[in-house]
């Protein structure tokens, strides 16, 4: 991308933030209108839903419907802090740290989907393969692209053998 | 996960936020001093790092060893904001919308980077792959499992043909 000076901070006047804020750029409406019931991934989901970027961020899909999937960073606004730091995934019967799950529970409740894009009409993105709340405030998209995000060989400790099939 | 109710807030009093903060749980120490030389994509950068994390959360890394792979999320705290909602990503001389290119300057200056995992020792992750800036303030770290994070077969749009060779 370019770098533009008047887009980046004076590097003399960074400083470590203690708080980071940020708007939401859309809102994802879904069939999930409880915390109950949601697919634990978006690999295990064939849900479909659709995800309203609000008016003002609209230039910014210019060219992401060639893609076919995407990352979808979500905030988990349901969850109250604090969340304790470790605590039983769905799929075995002991803690863990919340950084070695995927619970929405954790000290940023920050959600990541991968979602597969069905359609994109002005400033609404048809999606598949979600497990997020209805409503839910959407804080970013990134292009997916396995050439850049399949690891092929991975290690995943705890999870190994307790993974049930993906619907797609 | 466990879904505790002291850790849900009330949906009837549910609100969609206007803004959403969240506080560093760490921050990591790279090699990369400016933002000039920093590889595009993890995927393209055998560099290595240390992630530290705050003290208080440490206890949110039991298990994670046994991974290989970390989705890591972080602030671009060099971003200054607004930002355009178009602009030209390095691989090609067209500007494309900020949610069709991985740009660090988005809206919600959110980075997601897939980094190896070289070694835990209570609270230093170090890890490798890393295509962020020194010092950059860590959000959220989540496990990788290629089980659930590999899609096997996807679009990449203008992406098509302009990806160099990863380095792993």
């Amino acid at each position: 991308m370019e770098i533009i000076k008047r887009e980046i901070i004076d590097i003399n006047k960074r400083k470590f933030p203690e708080e980071i804020c940020f708007k939401p750029i859309g809102v994802i409406y879904t069939p999930f209108k409880s915390l109950k019931g949601i697919p634990i991934q978006s690999s295990m989901s064939a849900t479909k839903g659709t995800i309203e970027i609000f008016p003002e961020y609209v230039a910014g899909l210019k060219d992401l419907s060639g893609f076919s999937h995407i990352y979808c960073i979500f905030f988990f606004d349901m969850v109250k802090l604090p969340v304790p730091l470790q605590s039983k995934p769905f799929l075995v019967n002991e803690k863990k740290g919340v950084f070695a799950i995927r619970t929405p529970f954790r000290p940023n409740p920050i959600g990541l989907s991968i979602l597969e894009i069905l359609d994109i009409n002005q400033n609404i993105i048809s999606v598949k393969n979600v497990d997020i709340l209805d409503q839910t405030p959407i804080l970013d998209i990134k292009p997916y692209a396995s050439q850049y995000d399949n690891i092929k060989s991975t290690k995943i400790g705890w999870l190994k053998g307790k993974i049930k099939k993906r619907v797609s």
